[in-house]
């Protein structure tokens, strides 16, 4: 059977909440999950969204959801002090990682969604990007070097535009056996469909 | 116990889907729930929203995310041929009843939910509204005339700046014990508080 896809944002809050999640599903029944990080805020700006926590009524109650669902999920999370961020050096970091040691990326993807919704890193800084590889044993120069790679950076507008390709457009989004899943809220069907094959 | 708030748009699918469970799942715990229809529009202008089906990948997955959610939830539904439509002349029968017979209320709002999700019919229509009450036993020619009373006017108006002022912005919205939650998805966790007091 084909992998889960999991398409998401490293700076969005319930993208994070799904990736603490996804695998430990997808295992029970035997499936496995293929990450996508890519940059929301292209897809975001096709469908001329504006992220809901810019918006009056929202924030207040953004924030109050988010500590809310992290409570229930059982998830560290701590609103971060900038928010969104760009995560063009994280995504870059990530890819890098892919196309040479492809067992070791979500343990990046992990560390940096931890670092900004746990320990409130700004991960658009490229220097913390590599502060936090560089914890879970990627050498420093050597992305350091590829966060400027034109290569680099085609791979993640590439990541990108097929994300977009596939009518991705929200973090996190999930695909299952063709059938597309948006949102941290639907990680419940996401489950009943893998289990069951659809409804 | 006080109520459970229940805010809800008559053209708000997920606000439909809703108003099939929110009263079964109060009165497992005792309680009961005061329905709020009001105008989301004003809400939504606010906060600069447009509604999610007219922006361009979000159109066909959520026909998709409906009719699966649907489905799951054993709720009958079909999309309207028109959506969103305006539902004035539906609210204004709903509080008009409110005054007169408080215990038709949501027998009136089930009717217009469904006809709207079910059998199609365009509630924005004033003379559609009134044949559906008609249906639950209401009075057609006092109820036509009160569409049209600046009085009844002014309470919708009433209704939909009150639920403003509460922060209410989208349909469906509960209110457990002076906590938000806002949408269809978060319905598992109103039940979580309603039976836990909060977390």
């Amino acid at each position: 059977m084909s992998a889960i896809d999991f398409y998401f944002d490293f700076s969005s809050p319930y993208g994070y909440f799904a990736s603490e999640q996804i695998d430990s599903i997808a295992s029970k029944y035997g499936r496995t999950v293929a990450w996508h990080p890519y940059l929301m805020g292209a897809a975001m700006k096709m469908n001329q969204r504006k992220p809901l926590v810019h918006m009056p009524m929202f924030e207040e109650y953004s924030r109050r959801d988010l500590g809310r669902c992290a409570r229930l999920l059982g998830i560290p999370y701590q609103t971060p002090s900038k928010f969104p961020v760009a995560t063009v050096a994280a995504c870059r970091a990530y890819y890098w990682l892919a196309d040479r040691d492809s067992d070791s990326t979500k343990q990046l993807a992990h560390a940096l969604f931890r670092a900004y919704f746990v320990d409130n890193l700004n991960i658009s800084d490229p220097a913390v990007v590599v502060k936090i590889a560089a914890g879970v044993g990627i050498n420093r120069n050597d992305l350091a070097a590829a966060l400027e790679d034109q290569a680099v950076k085609d791979r993640v507008r590439q990541a990108t535009d097929s994300a977009i390709e596939k009518k991705v457009f929200g973090s996190p989004f999930f695909v299952v056996d063709n059938e597309p899943f948006w949102g941290h809220d639907r990680i419940y069907q996401v489950e009943k469909w893998i289990e069951t094959g659809g409804w």
